[in-house]
């Protein structure tokens, strides 16, 4: 998407051909800053200290990651090495497995001379087919915006909620929730965000509302407490979020708060739909409450928070008294009776077992 | 309540029998620091800059700034300025314009030489009519945690979930819905509670948790996006909230995000309880969600967040963009259905227009 008026991926090319070059997410949402990756060590720290994140964009840098290897040493053991060397930057991410294992299925049969020039085209094949993927979400989404647009006075706002970042920095471009703002906006539709801070980590506050200021989508960044009020007073149209995991039977494990705004959704009858790419279905898992274990994340993302002085500096301020504990459940699960449809590259489907297998009968 | 092991009330007559002492609450939470009001004066920029907050509380400081005032100068004309000066303080806190009224009523017929211990006595009374209430409020609420501690496990902690400040930091003593937890825990039974960290001002995680901390409650901070997922598995035995105004029908006015967690209850059968003195309820409002305005408060407060640095310093710091909007609502209404019950001085009442009318005939 456009930052400053000039088109970004998340992860590209350098102008010399062979380098990498992300962005530093770890600056948002203040500074903007590009960093060039050479080897496959500059990829896996990227990944392990989360100047990239999302589970398409780690997975696409591990890819480069390789590529970059490749490059420098081409023999199996530089293989297995950058395998090792990568696989171990976020042992939970599964997105980060796949493509390194892709990686290696499409170099390993190569004799050492051909596998630079092929992994570089396969890293680049995997983030295009991670851009296709979105732009179907895109247009598969957009089809409901304009639906909720056609039922209003002709120009009128339409006021979309989101939660976290499911927004293009997660991703290549385009992102999965914001997909069909995106492409609503680019369209000309009046779009406008609640963007929902997103406490512990305000992923919302620093990328979110970063994302589509610089695309130049109209947003309001509001706290998590707000979004049941606002839909309780027709402010809220309709809600868009991601997902890290949906079960077979649709229930939707995502950032921690989206059960709630589902709940307040369904309470005031706004539709609450779920973006996200298919190989984000797990049909090993059916009851996500249940079965989904909740990763609990470190207090002090609780209990501390990072900002801009008032001159600045980038400080990090403690806003819990000391001797309090804190805890930090990082996900929650949404049943599939509270999920209006699922976005996804083959169309919006309904959240429940039959519709979901009815669509991805391969996987089942 | 306690306070590093000695009980504090909110407001105290200093050792030196005129003038008043408080806690300073904007140096929460980190600092605890108590301030000593020797003028009219000193008390209308302890309300207006907040150094107390809360309505009970700030009706007290104000009756006490007519005392310090009468002290000074007993005549018709410092009473008539006495009052203007505090009564602007704060617009719209109802208990601030009661309190000077009823300061009134009682001096004005007096004559000079006889008010400004007629000041003190007054405010005095009002002070303690306040704990009364809390303690009724307390005793009431006892009933129901003892009722859930009885269908537990002999010895089984007992998980009250609560949103913002309703505690004794809001009042002159035990607070609204911190009551019954402090009466709970002061009988032995075994509490925790789960502290809504209650963005944007953070009143649960540096007003809340500071005061439980130092009473000796076993408590924990977290973000408010987590309620719901702990309601899900089984984590929370009750939610306990204030309110600011409740309407005849029972729908409760409170902290923006307290709707959500009503709805959260309600999904997994959690009970949820308002705790409220009773000229909370407001008889001239009966739907709650259309009829009663919600405040709009500064933006400043959503995007900077003020705490400690590592050095010991306060900071405030930016935690959006420059450039995207904030919006900043500051309470929610949760209709009446989603509240168990209201925790009234006078018994624990039903949240709906008939059991409402019942217990305060006298106001119908």
């Amino acid at each position: 998407m456009n930052v400053n008026g000039r088109h970004y991926r998340t992860i590209w090319l350098n102008e010399n051909g062979w380098a990498v070059d992300i962005i530093d997410q770890t600056k948002f949402p203040h500074v903007f800053e590009t960093v060039t990756l050479r080897t496959a060590e500059d990829a896996a720290v990227a990944i392990k200290d989360m100047l990239v994140r999302g589970a398409p964009l780690i997975g696409v840098t591990a890819a480069y990651g390789m590529a970059l290897a490749m490059r420098q040493d081409a023999s199996d053991q530089a293989l297995r090495q950058a395998y090792e060397l990568l696989v171990a930057t976020r042992p939970t991410a599964i997105n980060l497995k796949w493509a390194l294992d892709e990686m290696t299925r499409v170099l390993k049969p190569l004799p050492p001379s051909s596998r630079a020039a092929a992994a570089y085209a396969r890293a680049a094949g995997i983030a295009d087919e991670d851009v296709a993927i979105n732009q179907a979400i895109g247009r598969n989404g957009l089809e409901i915006i304009a639906g909720i647009a056609a039922q209003k006075e002709p120009g009128a706002v339409i006021n979309i909620l989101t939660h976290c970042n499911a927004g293009w920095l997660a991703t290549v471009d385009w992102g999965t929730a914001t997909a069909p703002i995106y492409t609503a906006h680019d369209k000309g539709l009046p779009i406008h965000v609640w963007v929902d801070e997103t406490r512990p980590r305000n992923q919302g506050a620093s990328l979110t509302a970063w994302e589509l200021l610089h695309h130049g989508v109209p947003h309001t960044v509001i706290p998590d407490n707000t979004g049941g009020h606002l839909m309780q007073h027709g402010l809220v149209d309709m809600a868009i979020v991601g997902t890290d995991r949906t079960t077979a039977q649709g229930d939707v494990c995502n950032k921690i708060g989206t059960y709630l705004k589902a709940l307040a959704a369904h309470d005031n009858g706004v539709p609450f739909y779920v973006a996200l790419p298919s190989p984000t279905i797990d049909f090993q898992v059916v009851d996500g409450v249940k079965e989904i274990p909740i990763e609990q994340r470190s207090g002090h993302e609780v209990s501390h928070m990072t900002g801009r002085t008032g001159d600045g500096r980038i400080e990090t301020v403690e806003i819990v008294p000391k001797g309090s504990k804190v805890a930090n459940y990082a996900f929650d699960v949404t049943p599939a009776k509270y999920v209006t449809g699922l976005i996804t590259e083959r169309g919006v489907i309904a959240a429940n077992r039959e519709a979901i297998a009815t669509a991805f009968p391969e996987r089942i």
